[in-house]
């Protein structure tokens, strides 16, 4: 019996040594699996989220989402999305503290929870009060269609991204990502955006899939980049704006599957406490797309070098950080647009986690204390 | 020059080693100098925040919180005082992040920045940002009369916790709170607080110095028990709820003058990829007052110990987590209301942070790589 539940596993795992990593490699067909059928001529369909769909994104004013570990972190690229682009107010919390203080839920706030299981305790138990709440209505992002969520959420879509076996989350995020991106433009469109606009969005996001598939291209160079933090205890990740989520994806990976000690922080933060940490020990990882805030990323990183801080920058191809031997420049391969960049950046991030973990010998799918749903408090 | 300068900084200092030390030991003077007239026949006064504040007050249907570092902490604390107590919707806000995204400001909402300077760059910048964003007001909470925030906010209160020299803030913060709790109550009045519940939370306010004295009690067997922080490099702290956002400030205090990397966590999230970090290198340090959450909390705590982390809980004299050789309980000298228990909590992790560090040898009052108030991006 042994024997042929690991010849299954084997055959179902193909030339992947692990789950993790077929499943960071699956995640150019997840995102074009989770595209698929909601964008048509150009525009995305009210009807990727329910049949019921539109007349409650018509009368949705706020946005509450709710969701815990890698899915909180989805949920805070959302806002950033929805706030700029919708013009609504959108608050993002994690399930097991929004389900025992008593939110205030102003009128026409639509729930949201999103779960790759559809079965995490405190994010279930948060939408079943929530459905109790004066909601405009819930409505779930999910991976698993047949879960406890998708059945009792009013409004659901599915992620598509199919089996996730690995305990950290990879494709499961990247395609919450692509669903929460559709809602935004939905969302968007009932704010004034116009249909050029519009078309230009929904072109940058079926671009990914093939973006995606370039952006693995880093593998290799990951691989061999990963050698420098076996040896490390300790990292901070830095971003600002949408970038911060990712920053936060980031670390987590790291945490779990190669347990060195991550955080995250938004760099702006830094002077206000972490950089009493930043010496020669203390590695910095930093997501650099050429945005509105590169100028100022750039400084941030300056004070981390003149700390002692190693740093490892993922920068958009067009972007100089001045090589020398304490900054590692990764330079993404393609040039990537603001809406694309937080599902593109975070790829090296996930193939830095995976590979450190080999390195260092961990579990990678099993990492030790952590299960696969959390599905007790 | 040199001489006369040690001379009159020690005189200040008194028999203090430190600043840091001593301003924590002026907490109790420093709480009730923020509350003293602002308080009358059992109530609190509108006129706490500015001449023109009970008009501002009357009109405000929501709340934005901008800060940094410390004082952001501050802000999370009230955010669960205003949403739970005030039934308005309360965000808050890293000031580096919001200043450079375009926020959503509903009608109604009134803009809170929170700075012990009142000079801190990004928290000036958000101000001025916010002054013409359609705010219905802009309110202060500072301890710098003469600060650029408070000349620049419509409205403003003033800490009153004296100059404060240690980098590390510490009666700055537990001042702020003191402020934002009298704002709660004054927002709680208008969205129906009855006159008989505003005196009893009045009335817990004002004990607040008396339980502060007997909290700094605790002075003496902290500095024992910092001893088993010293060869650590990892710490993770944890709370639910209110308590999280003093999980945060402690993590931050331990950070910023013993160089620990501290990380904070709601306790509800550990089973969502910290756990993963947990072993005996990883102590894990708990504040758990005797409210709707400890059973939680408690079952938190118990996986923790089950992956060998080293436990330590500063915990309600009523409750037990009984006694093993990896759990130390640390009670908390009196027993402490709800509304009190943030300042309170506070208090035993700025010691042990305070304490470690001495028994480290770094540079208390000036940690390494920091600046008192951070004037420049």
């Amino acid at each position: 019996v042994k024997e042929s539940e690991l010849t299954a596993d084997a055959a179902e795992r193909g030339n992947y040594r692990h789950y993790m990593q077929k499943e960071i490699h699956e995640q150019a067909s997840a995102v074009a699996r989770t595209l698929a059928d909601r964008i048509e001529n150009g525009v995305a369909l009210d009807t990727a989220f329910g049949e019921n769909a539109a007349a409650v994104l018509d009368k949705t004013k706020g946005v509450h989402i709710i969701a815990c570990g890698t899915s909180y972190h989805a949920g805070l690229v959302a806002r950033y999305w929805i706030e700029q682009l919708c013009r609504i107010p959108c608050s993002v919390e994690i399930a097991s503290e929004y389900r025992y203080r008593s939110p205030v839920v102003p009128d026409g706030t639509l729930f949201i929870s999103i779960s790759q299981s559809g079965e995490t305790a405190d994010t279930l138990a948060a939408l079943r009060e929530a459905k109790v709440s004066g909601y405009v209505s819930t409505l779930t992002i999910c991976n698993a269609p047949e879960s406890s969520m998708v059945r009792e959420s009013e409004l659901a879509m599915m992620t598509n991204a199919g089996p996730e076996i690995g305990v950290a989350s990879t494709k499961a995020f990247t395609t919450q990502l692509a669903a929460l991106a559709l809602l935004t433009i939905c969302l968007a469109r009932r704010a004034g955006l116009e249909e050029r606009q519009e078309r230009a969005l929904v072109a940058q996001l079926a671009e990914l899939p093939g973006l995606i598939e370039q952006t693995l291209l880093m593998d290799k160079s990951i691989e061999v980049l990963a050698e420098k933090f076996v040896d490390k205890h300790h990292a901070l990740f830095l971003g600002r704006g949408v970038q911060n989520a990712v920053a936060m994806e980031g670390a987590l990976k790291l945490k779990e599957i190669s347990y060195i000690h991550a955080e995250a922080y938004a760099a702006g933060e830094l002077k206000h406490g972490p950089l009493a940490l930043v010496d020669e020990d203390m590695p910095v990882i930093a997501v650099a797309p050429d945005d509105q805030l590169l100028e100022k990323l750039k400084s941030n990183l300056q004070e981390v070098r003149a700390r002692g801080g190693e740093l490892f920058v993922f920068a958009d191809p067009r972007v100089h950080f001045g090589e020398n031997d304490g900054i590692h420049t990764m330079r993404m391969p393609a040039l990537i647009q603001d809406f694309q960049a937080p599902i593109l950046y975070t790829i090296p991030l996930q193939l830095l986690a995976y590979h450190v973990a080999v390195l260092k010998g961990t579990d990678v799918d099993q990492p030790r204390n952590l299960a696969k749903s959390v599905t007790v408090e």
